[in-house]
């Protein structure tokens, strides 16, 4: 029902700014990061027009909303700017407001969290708080939960590159891999979520440690990567590391990542137990997911793969 | 427009299931997370009853599904167990495939990146590609921010507790306090967003490193907690560690958790322009989006704290 432009560049490639950008505003009454994570995974459907490529956004998060006057400010401030306001708001009466003032004030807002609460009580038919998560005398339990999150973060730390492979039995996943698949982003990641992650590496002219072949293989994963693309990712690395040419060239030389890559094939070839994940183009996020789909396949071993948890 | 139960405890406590589970199905054909990370927001407008507390909700997650053969099997599947769908569908014809099955099939369903992506292409006047994120040809450019997220988790993992005080000075942020009120996970949180973090504890009878004291003030925050919920978090910890009963004694003893926290408490009256976060009963991202606007006000010393990003 609206018309849109093509976002196509215009005739004139030069021009620095070819439009303003267009704001949006974003506010909770919580962090917000449930509204920065939402409104960048929609913003994902724009990427062929964002930035320089024709239209560009700014967006503004706006933390801790949860009186009525404050609201009102952004409001305002949003139809000043022409802004479109995204929010997440669980007291009610917030919400409404935020809703009305946005119509008298003819900013374009959408609400992300009543629509979905509102699905969850009618289906399990529960009324919500309508508490924000700030709230007095909303206490968060340090439950069991919130402190294996935090053991997971610290092992996985202690972890990293390889170290105190004796450990490695505790993990609940090891990722096994060349320099710059991005074994340390990933394993922090998982970490996060609540996964004890230790990563090895795998580099030429170093064996493995002997504890990688005792532990139980099925927590155990690969990852490979494109050598050109790894190359790239190097080639990055070694600059930003200021690695002198000569150690640059063994490290992110072609003939050098190949046979590095090569070494890793073989590995895995001999550990067929081992999932191989491929990660190039792929960002750490999307690698997780791959890496937590096998993870939970091969425990439920069920015929519908799925991640289940409990509330 | 629906009518909710109290959602209280049935009278006899002892029933160890009060109702059966209610399941949440969550469709992505990406990673699954913003799914995830929303339901999650959701559900805690109902924490006065899940578990334990009259209800208990299931939530599975579905990643990957890009193609209407599995997406249906997925749905015949919810309808099977009284499951609602929540999803989030880049493509247009699978977004509306799996609403109608949904409606034929009498699954409650929340389409939740629809109406984020509509609102936004309207407000911006370009048209949503439709191409969920792994979609072939969509590559995903390793960009300048790609790596600097990856430099920045390597950063604070190795600045992590103290380490490497002489490179305080190439933090963004630098978190002190006493041990066991989350510098690690917060610091980890916060590198994932982008941010090179250190952090340095606060221990009774050692030092600070003098570092501290000639880098930017700025950007240092101090953190503090309730020193009854601080016990409780370390004696949770010694056990955990097995720690001796010795060991135990002066680290989560009563008298030695406060006068460690009235040292924390008088380096930070000497360093006024460190802002104190009290962290006691936060969640870490809460504590993150409290050091992030902090953080933000400081840079732009605008009017109204918020944090501003481009895309
Ligand atoms: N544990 C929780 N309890 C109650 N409300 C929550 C909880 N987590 C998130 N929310 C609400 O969900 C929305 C998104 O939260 P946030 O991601 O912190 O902005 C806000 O309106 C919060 O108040
Ligand atoms: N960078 C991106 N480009 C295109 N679509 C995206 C991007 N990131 C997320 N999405 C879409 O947003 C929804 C949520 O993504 P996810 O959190 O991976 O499940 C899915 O439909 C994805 O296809
Ligand atoms: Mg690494
Ligand atoms: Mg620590």
């Amino acid at each position: 029902s609206v018309a849109y432009n093509s976002g196509e560049r215009s005739e004139n490639e030069d021009d620095v700014e070819i439009t303003t950008p267009k704001e949006i505003y974003m506010v909770s009454d919580g962090t917000g990061w449930t509204a920065e994570h939402s409104v960048n995974a929609a913003l994902g459907q724009f990427e062929h027009c964002l930035i320089d490529r024709g239209c560009s956004v700014n967006t503004h998060l706006f933390s801790g909303i949860d009186d009525v006057e404050r609201l009102m400010e952004i409001i305002k401030q949003a139809a000043k700017e022409g802004a479109m306001l995204i929010y997440t708001l669980a007291d009610f009466y917030l919400a409404e407001s935020a809703k009305k003032a946005c119509e008298l004030w003819g900013v374009p807002s959408t609400d992300i969290l009543s629509p979905i609460t509102e699905a969850i009580a009618s289906h399990i038919g529960v009324s919500p708080s309508g508490l924000p998560r700030g709230a007095p005398g909303r206490k968060i339990p340090l439950g069991e939960e919130y402190f294996s999150r935090i053991e997971a973060i610290e092992f996985t730390i202690k972890q990293d590159d390889g170290a105190l492979p004796q450990n490695l039995y505790k993990a609940d996943i090891v990722l096994v891999g060349v320099s710059r698949t991005g074994k340390t982003p990933l394993s922090i990641y998982l970490a996060q979520k609540g996964y004890k992650v230790a990563n090895v590496p795998i580099v030429m002219g170093v064996d493995l440690p002997k504890t990688l072949f005792h532990i139980d293989p099925e927590k155990i994963f690969g990852l490979t990567i494109n050598p050109v693309v790894l190359q790239t990712i190097r080639r990055s690395r070694a600059k930003s590391l200021g690695f002198s040419s000569d150690m640059k060239g063994t490290y992110s030389e072609m003939d050098h990542v190949r046979k590095e890559l090569g070494i890793a094939a073989r590995i895995y070839a001999h550990n067929p137990v081992w999932p191989v994940i491929e990660v190039t183009g792929k960002a750490i996020e999307e690698t997780a997911a791959v890496v937590l789909r096998l993870y939970h396949d091969k425990k439920q071993k069920c015929l519908m793969p799925r991640i289940s948890k409990r509330y």
